[in-house]
């Protein structure tokens, strides 16, 4: 039984996914079945580092998602358009669709997923988040039993590359960009790494997987790592904690909640201080990690490269193979009813309906999630402030805080410089308006010159 | 759609599994089709955790593989008798099969799949390795583009614990195990466990899977952590190394091999100096981690309980919850086929040739590998040795193990007492074979007293 992919873009994945395609010795035997039909590109006549036959690369990209012989249109463009318009004619032809496309599902999920429901063919997508890392599926099959509570995940590697670096040499953020941009793991524009978009794109995918309700992208808190300092790393570090930008996702709604109403979920990235011995703390430099808890499992890791040609290639081919498996299945089994029912299935009009799609994989949430708002949330706290350094200014911290219900869990003058002095504080959990409020009465008091800096800490 | 399942078994696990039965609300919606229809425990009388109808209950388990309501029978009595007996009949019965029986599969793992092949079900196993980390799903699924390279892994929650104690607190062995016995972390009888024979259970499983072939489980060479003393957890902890029970499997093969040779693999479970930077190094207590190794991936890490009833039930009803997936697009389809044909297909003979199953999912390997000789292999070793503390000790060492083609990373000399000194080498990666020999001559030097223990070193 032969499986025709169609390609859409040969870039670093493109390519990475090709070489799989081209060298299936000692892989899965199902791959031996699938066959690079077309590959879609900008230019032909650029040089590649794989050798495919002239004829199968075009640069007709619409040709290949309406191509009656492709049964899977493999999306690796990237960006919003043209990938979401061939994407939907793909799907308008009955093609399956695997895409890495974390910005286009995460902001154009819904309009995708209903229309490969109407027409039966799935969308898969274990490259968008983590890379490599098997977690899209593992939620979808592996965790399917449990109650999901919480996801965090370090998603992001050009962030984490540069904290990383930052933490263990002591370089600026700013130092730190540019040398991840000088090892290609910056982009030239790293808003989207930096600011934290890509990560609330992969948290938004996450959550919806988990809790099984939309989440709309735009509502989804992120805040980057830009006014992390080295000041706050080293602060960070003696009172036994680094700095990771997490993407975070938890169900607000109790279990015991009625189950016609949507879930509560609070969702955010933002940079975050890690107790040192938190599995998430050891993750460095490119890698990611995803933290799931859920009832009964409790705790389960996915760790691994979370970008990258080979790794991201990895995870596209997984989403290919797993069609080609299920296409294998309902090939097989037609054939069979047609040999046993021969003249009277193939008189007989072919229906149609489309096929059933298995409930696990198809991605079929009818509503979407309450997100609730960040004022509401719940977070502990780690402020930096330049003070005086005279008798009584802890006092007037303490008494501050304790008027608007924030609880502190250590306050500590850690250097002085002539009568300036810096104070950290960290907090018990409080809620995030009654924390703001505080402050926003701490920035007024006399003896305080500046809140250098506000960090969360899980 | 409904999906009956029979429970064989009524533990810990059994438990677990039914109270996620019972209370589908905010897991995955499909849950709410899977239908409890019996349960075989041993005695009707015994209190129980969970409210069960009490003519769900039976003792006669032979009934249940053989009930024409049960799509799918969970085997959770453990041990080889009944539970082979029983799936082989549920197969035959044309029941899907899940079971958390790492034992039974390890040993007997051949015939129950020929048997599930034959008869076109699935046997699954998720719970069998890592209780509730997935990592058998992924090495099928979300793994199976990459040619798998090695797997390593920290697969045996009791011996874990008993390590990590022992690290932590200096305690003894035995003075640990006991603390293990009486928390429920190790049994009474703790021979499958401390001798590495549940570990070597579960390695041949994951290699079987990451490599595409049978693997005799009597090959499968394993030492347990009897022989591992505080004194060698001090020194190794002094070279930068924690010890752990490692289950190890790795493709000697090169890539280039023929296709139609077995592979050859090294495989094997054995206490083990990790350098503490090492992923696996900072796996502690019950929890479990396994490292995957593949080309084009990389290095992915699965982590989190390795044991337990909640994380155990969690990965049986994943299983459960997959085939029901799959019954659901089977069922949907020929439903669907019926409609469009329905006279002809009600009155057409109904094929009897079992339907095609997901080559993904399906075990069917159908060769054994080729397991290396243990003095074949490749190993870095630490050795511990009782000397004279006289000169040339260590020159004498060096020759000897030099004559054997052993080279040395490093010679330290520990301690001494009086005119006794302790010496610690450890080599470079060197051929079993020639280790041994070397230390055959070691043994027989007149400034040498003992060799006090030999570990192996990833």
């Amino acid at each position: 039984m032969a499986f025709k992919v169609g390609l859409l873009g040969l870039g670093t994945v493109g390519t990475g996914t090709v070489k799989i395609l081209l060298d299936p010795a000692q892989r899965n035997p199902l791959l031996k079945d699938v066959v690079l039909h077309r590959v879609g590109v900008r230019s032909l006549h650029k040089p590649r580092e794989v050798d495919l036959p002239p004829d199968c690369l075009t640069t007709d990209l619409a040709a290949i998602v309406s191509d009656p012989e492709v049964d899977i249109v493999v999306e690796l463009i990237g960006g919003i358009e043209p990938a979401r318009s061939l994407i939907l004619e793909a799907i308008d032809h009955r093609k399956h669709v695997v895409t890495a496309n974390k910005a286009l599902i995460a902001l154009h999920g819904e309009e995708i997923f209903e229309a490969a429901a109407e027409a039966g063919v799935y969308v898969l997508l274990e490259a968008a988040v983590g890379g490599g890392i098997p977690v899209i599926e593992p939620l979808k099959q592996s965790l399917c039993a449990n109650r999901i509570q919480s996801i965090s995940g370090i998603v992001n590697g050009t962030t984490n590359y540069i904290l990383t670096r930052m933490q263990k040499e002591g370089g600026s953020f700013l130092d730190m960009l540019e040398a991840a941009q000088h090892l290609g793991y910056a982009e030239a524009d790293p808003t989207a790494d930096v600011d934290g978009w890509d990560a609330a794109d992969k948290i938004a995918i996450l959550a919806s997987l988990a809790f099984g309700e939309r989440v709309r992208r735009s509502e989804v808190y992120s805040e980057g790592i830009r006014q992390v300092t080295t000041t706050d790393i080293l602060y960070a570090d003696r009172l036994g904690f680094v700095i990771k930008l997490l993407a975070l996702a938890h169900r607000v709604t109790p279990p015991t909640a009625e189950p016609d109403q949507p879930h509560v979920i609070d969702i955010r990235v933002h940079p975050t201080l890690v107790a040192k011995g938190h599995p998430l703390a050891s993750v460095n430099g490119v890698y990611n990690a995803i933290l799931v808890e859920g009832d009964p499992i409790g705790q389960v890791m996915f760790y691994g490269p979370g970008a990258g040609a080979g790794p991201t290639a990895s995870a596209v081919m997984s989403d290919v193979l797993n069609i080609a498996a299920l296409l294998t299945v309902e090939r097989g089994n037609s054939a069979m009813v047609s040999a046993t029912v021969s003249a009277a299935v193939s008189a007989a009009p072919r229906s149609d309906a489309p096929p059933v799609l298995d409930p696990l994989l198809a991605c079929t949430y009818h509503r979407y999630c309450t997100i609730a708002s960040m004022e509401e949330t719940h977070n502990r706290f780690y402020a930096r402030l330049q003070a005086n350094d005279q008798p009584g200014v802890i006092g007037q911290l303490g008494t501050c805080f304790g008027q608007h219900g924030v609880s502190l869990e250590s306050v500590v003058q850690l250097e002085n410089t002539g009568d300036r002095a810096t104070i950290v504080v960290v907090t018990h959990e409080v809620r995030e308006g009654d924390f703001w409020q505080a402050i926003g009465d701490i920035t007024a008091l006399d003896c305080i010159d500046e809140v250098a800096n506000v960090l969360r800490v899980l």
